[in-house]
């Protein structure tokens, strides 16, 4: 098997190996079908749409998309439009799932469904794999979309699907996550700093397995070692980080958007926890990175996401 | 008087005019003595040091740095080092204060001393003035080092420090502040949200002076008008901000670290509110960060920063 060592590696490896089947809930207007189109015109996916036949063909007419590798399966509104979607993977007729143009919290509705939904009894978190020139191996930034305000366990939580994305995608056993604050030091007026200050000590009573984690670290000393040298700080993660646990989502949006808008990163994000990655794009993002992350879906459910997990 | 349109004019106008003198509590260690050796030699400022003498003299020579243009204070310890050097500002002997080797929280302390501080009945805040390649004028970032999680009030005070800076800096009578937040709506459950909500409504009603703020706002379309017209934003902010006010001191840490290390931005910081600026860079910040942070308070200096506040 192809290793994956960057996020050009994961869209080369689902362009490479045979297409992992996607569902697509009522790709209905072109911001949410054109990324779709180059997916599937570029091999990194079949795909399955459900919602009103006569919106997405016009849709698909209008971007000049055939309908080769291409099924529709009829849904009345947004919400039969997810929960087919859901059904489609549950069933196995799909690998991976993506929002088209259902709201976000249709999807992630039918997602949750206890009867007919993807649950696996662990949170959903959101995951931006990433790789600056100035970093020598792809990081995780999350959560930057999903957890507003996440307390101790839904951390832990959201740690353990992002060390799991890591070992499905990049095949790493164990992931050195930061616990991110806006200092070093662990500071009763900071909750941040508090919460890494637990965090690092069940990691360090094994408490998260597949994960070494440390906090509180700022974002300087988590990437680069020679920031953590200059303040003397003692880590088994600072300068190494595979993983940057942000402790809110204000947080995670403005580092989500600096990388991506005014870093020049190459990225992938994937809603995580679920039985199979969910694809979920924002507007805002541009086509590479809808592309890319299309493709970590499919990577990630080609290599056994949602059956590995432990 | 030359326009300064950006942080390099920053840097040069402090070059070019006659030197304001900046006080520095105890640079007794090389860190802390570097960026002023080059200070000093390059006219942008000229010093007066307070603190252990015999210290000061030796990490002087150790850097090879002459005694022109430089003046030495005795003082007893980094308490008494910071007071002096906040007196030296207060009497006039000194136009800009400089943290060398004393502790941050020593500094600040002298600063808002009742009696010998610089107190002008503002909060204290940080600013971070940058220019990015992609971004067609300066930007601040505030409040990413001070204020832990400042609630509403202090949040317009903020802002209110920020606009100060601008008006003395670039000239700029009235700036456009973004509020910062995960998204655009207003959600009952994340504050960041409806703080940005209270302080539009007193910006519209005139409240804030010199300020059109506007938020709920993400980081995109605070600086992008595409990403504002993508989301369909309608705001007399969006895609044209001067100011980013973050909600708490996490986002703005992260920010600010993946701007100066990730997305190479030219950028200079002060410590805003008190009669007079006060540079106080960090040991993480590198070289032409301390330089330009000591050319900014140095141009602040010079333009009035203190004289002119309404």
């Amino acid at each position: 098997m192809m290793e994956i060592k960057s996020v050009d590696d994961i869209l080369k490896f689902a362009s490479d190996c045979p297409s992992a089947r996607m569902a697509v809930a009522a790709p209905e207007d072109d911001a949410s079908l054109e990324a779709v189109k180059t997916a599937v015109e570029r091999g990194i996916v079949t795909a399955v749409f459900t919602g009103c036949r006569h919106k997405i063909e016009a849709a698909m007419k209008r971007l000049g998309m055939t309908f080769e590798n291409i099924d529709i399966v009829d849904a009345d509104g947004y919400e039969d439009a997810s929960s087919k979607a859901v059904s489609l993977v549950k069933n196995g007729d799909a690998q991976l799932l993506m929002k088209g143009t259902v709201h976000t919290d249709q999807i992630l509705r039918a997602v949750l469904d206890k009867n007919n939904g993807l649950r696996t009894g662990a949170l959903l978190s959101h995951a931006l794999i990433f790789n600056h020139e100035k970093l020598s191996k792809p990081v995780v930034l999350t959560d930057a979309a999903m957890n507003i305000a996440p307390d101790l366990s839904q951390k832990v939580g959201i740690l353990k699907n992002a060390a799991h994305l890591m070992k499905v995608v990049f095949g790493k056993e164990t992931c050195k996550a930061a616990i991110l604050a806006a200092l070093e030091t662990v500071n009763p007026k900071m909750q941040a700093t508090l919460d890494a200050a637990y965090i690092s000590k069940m990691s360090q009573r094994g408490q998260i397995p597949g994960v070494i984690a440390d906090g509180p670290l700022a974002l300087d000393n988590a990437l680069f070692a020679e920031a953590a040298r200059t303040k003397g700080i003692d880590s088994p993660v600072a300068g190494d980080a595979d993983i940057l646990l942000v402790p809110f989502i204000e947080c995670g949006n403005v580092l989500y958007k600096s990388l991506t808008l005014l870093a020049g990163i190459n990225a992938a994000g994937v809603i995580c926890g679920a039985a199979a990655p969910v694809v979920l794009t924002s507007r805002a993002d541009d086509m590479r990175l809808k592309l890319n992350s299309i493709a970590l879906g499919a990577a990630a459910a080609d290599r056994g996401y949602g059956k590995i997990r432990s």
